[in-house]
Order: C-alpha cells, then sequence, then structure tokens
C-alpha cells in the first residue's frame, strides 16, 4: 500500500499509465475543462455502459451539463456513478522508432455522481453557459420560458474525484536510436475558428463575440 | 415493438434524442472515424465506469486500438461488452432563443466487445495505423522489434453496432422567434494543422508527409 499518496490520487484517480504525465493540479484540470465545448460521460444503464458526448462547462469546482428530463442519460446519472471524460489532442509525435511515436493531448478524467440542479440554479447554471460560449448574448435572445426551463434538467459533478493527464514536448527516443535516420519532431493540431455563417434572413449586425470570433 | 426497424437501428443503436439527427449510414460512420486521431473507451471494471481516451484507426469494417498488455483497460476490454464513442464539434449553432442553441458536431457510438489480433496481425495493423498518421514512414523509422511487440496489445472491435449523429447547418428557430433582434447563425470550429517543430538535433530533411502537414 503507498502511504504517501494525498486521498486524491488514491483509487480510481490514481494514474498507473505514463504516471509521469499524470496531474492533480486543479489549474490544469480547470483549464482542460475551460477549453472543452463538450465531455464523454460514461454511464452503465444497469444492462450496458453507455458514453455520450454532450456539452459541458465549469462553474468554480462544478463540472455542469444539461439534457431533457426523459433521456436516458439523465436518469442513469442520477441513480449511479459515472466517468467523464475531456481530450484535447495538441499533435502527432513522430520519434525515430514505431514503439516511440505518441500524441501531445491533454486529458481529464472525473469520477463521480451528478446532482440535479434546482429551478433557481437552473437559470443561473444556463445562463453562465451562454456567457462561457458567447459573453454578452443572454441579453440579446429569447431567454429560456417556463415551460423549456421545465422540460430541461441540469446536472453538476464535483471536480473533487479527477485526474489529468498532459503530454506536451518532443519526442523522447532511446540513445541507441537517435542515429536513425528519420525526421523527428511534433505535428501539431489544433482548434481553430471559422468565420461567421450569419443565417438566411439575419439583418442584425453581428456583436463583438461574433466580430472576435476568430481572433 | 417497432418491427419495421432494422437490426442495426435496434437495441443499443436505437437513437431516441433527435432522431433526425442519426445516421447508420457505413460512410458516414467510417468518415467520422477515419477524420478522428483518438476515440473515448468506456468499459466496466467490475467496480467502476471508466472511460479512457485511446488512439484509434481503422481498417475495413473493425476499429482498431492498442495498449500494453498489462493495462486494466486492456484487461477489461477483453471480458467484456463497452461502447467507444467519436465527437468532432463543428461550430456553435446561435439561435434566436436561448433553448434553440446547438452545436454542430459528427459523432459515432459504437458498441460490442474487442477480440485480440494475432501476432501477425498485430503487425499489419500497427503498420496500417503509422501509414494512416504519417504515410510513408513506417519504411524510415526502426520498426518494432519482438519484445516491444510482445509487450503490446492490439484489439480490434467490428463497427455492426454502431450508430452516428450528425447536426450540420444553420439554426432552427420557432416561426415566431424569428423576428428577435439577434444575431443569429453559426461560429465555425475545426481542427488546423500546425507548422511542424522539428526535434533537436535532428538534421534529416522533412520528407513529404512533414512539409505537407499544413496543405
Amino acid at each position: 500500500m503507498n502511504t504517501s499518496s494525498s486521498s486524491r490520487t488514491q483509487g480510481r484517480t490514481q494514474v498507473k499509465r505514463s504516471a509521469n504525465r499524470a496531474s492533480h493540479d486543479a489549474a490544469v484540470l480547470h483549464a482542460i475543462i475551460d477549453a472543452a465545448w463538450v465531455c464523454h460521460v460514461a454511464f452503465h444503464d444497469g444492462h450496458d455502459v453507455h458514453c455520450i458526448p454532450t456539452a459541458c462547462w465549469r462553474i468554480g469546482n462544478d463540472l455542469y451539463i444539461h439534457g431533457s428530463n426523459g433521456s436516458r442519460m439523465i436518469k442513469c446519472l442520477l441513480g449511479g456513478d459515472c466517468c467523464v471524460t475531456i481530450t484535447h489532442v495538441d499533435g502527432l509525435v513522430l520519434a525515430r522508432s514505431a514503439f516511440n511515436h505518441s500524441m501531445n493531448y491533454r486529458s481529464a478524467v472525473i469520477y463521480g455522481r451528478f446532482a440535479a440542479v434546482d429551478a433557481q440554479g437552473k437559470r443561473t447554471a444556463l445562463e453562465a453557459f451562454m456567457e462561457h460560449l458567447v459573453p454578452g448574448r443572454q441579453r440579446e435572445i429569447r431567454p429560456g420560458n417556463d415551460k423549456e426551463y421545465a422540460a430541461t434538467t441540469v446536472l453538476r459533478i464535483p471536480l473533487d474525484e479527477a485526474a489529468c493527464k498532459v503530454r506536451g514536448g518532443p519526442p523522447e527516443d532511446e540513445e541507441a536510436d537517435l542515429a536513425i535516420a528519420a525526421w523527428a519532431g511534433v505535428l501539431p493540431l489544433r482548434e481553430t475558428r471559422g468565420a461567421p455563417v450569419v443565417d438566411t434572413g439575419c439583418d442584425v449586425a453581428a456583436p463583438e463575440y461574433v466580430r472576435r470570433w476568430q481572433e
């Protein structure tokens, strides 16, 4: 038993493979979540395991998702533990030997159980989600009405049981392979933003979050 | 019982939410997989559900992953069913009402059980993976040796039980909301390729797959 581990690194969040890439730093976790549009939520419905992508956002030490009240995922998540994973791929790492090839990435794995947010918290959380995506837009659009809010469940899960893995930088070749005449380095990947596409029939001037989308 | 459904749309791959976005077309599924660097694999280890990102590639009608023989994921996947999910986010969809906001995306969910590939198939599959990532590189690098191959498991899962969901195009506002003076449209997102970063000490000329990386 490794008695030197903190409680955050024991059990489900102990990273065993490439443990040198592990992080349990809240700032790293928050940055990975805040850079994500979606997470993958894995849960068991009593018969099968499912893995469903869904939009996510963070408020403080909780990750939030939302869905229709009647969805299988929402029902299952309220009844049992799950695993929420976010992954960003940052590049292909080309080493001089086949088995030292890798990828640069940032990933976060969160364990725990979602809880439903109450009626007032639901409005606050969904407005925070809009503010996160497109700051300032909430006041321009038609806000949700009572019927729309009533049909929607907002769930949150604390970030207390989470682990990140991050790989960055160049390939790590073995000494004996360094003389091999193969190009070595990183082929970077990143997410970029395309030119906004205005809807047919919309003659409203583009607000700041649209004009600055590609900056 | 819906007797008109084909076997591919029944059970675990029947899409119930936003079913108009569902596809069971093999070409759509293959394109989603081929555009992905990683998938998320969800499995149950007897205690908990886990969701782990891992590199993936496709050969014909199978999706492939690989890992260390001793990894928990590899062991669990050989012993039970799992769910493999791939998601590409293509943009934020800004509607005139809060609850009609959406994202454009392409996702694939695959159910089934992985099987281990035999020793010869392992070499063929990993070389196909390299060819998929960086065509022509396999002949330049040091190939895997017997020890490296022996320590690695390659798994494949058939794509027979899979469903895709795809959303594209403009926002879908309700008629009554069309007069609202909010900008509406799509803020596109896409993956792009950054300038290759050569490793320190590498003086090998960049091969074609490096020179053309950003094209």
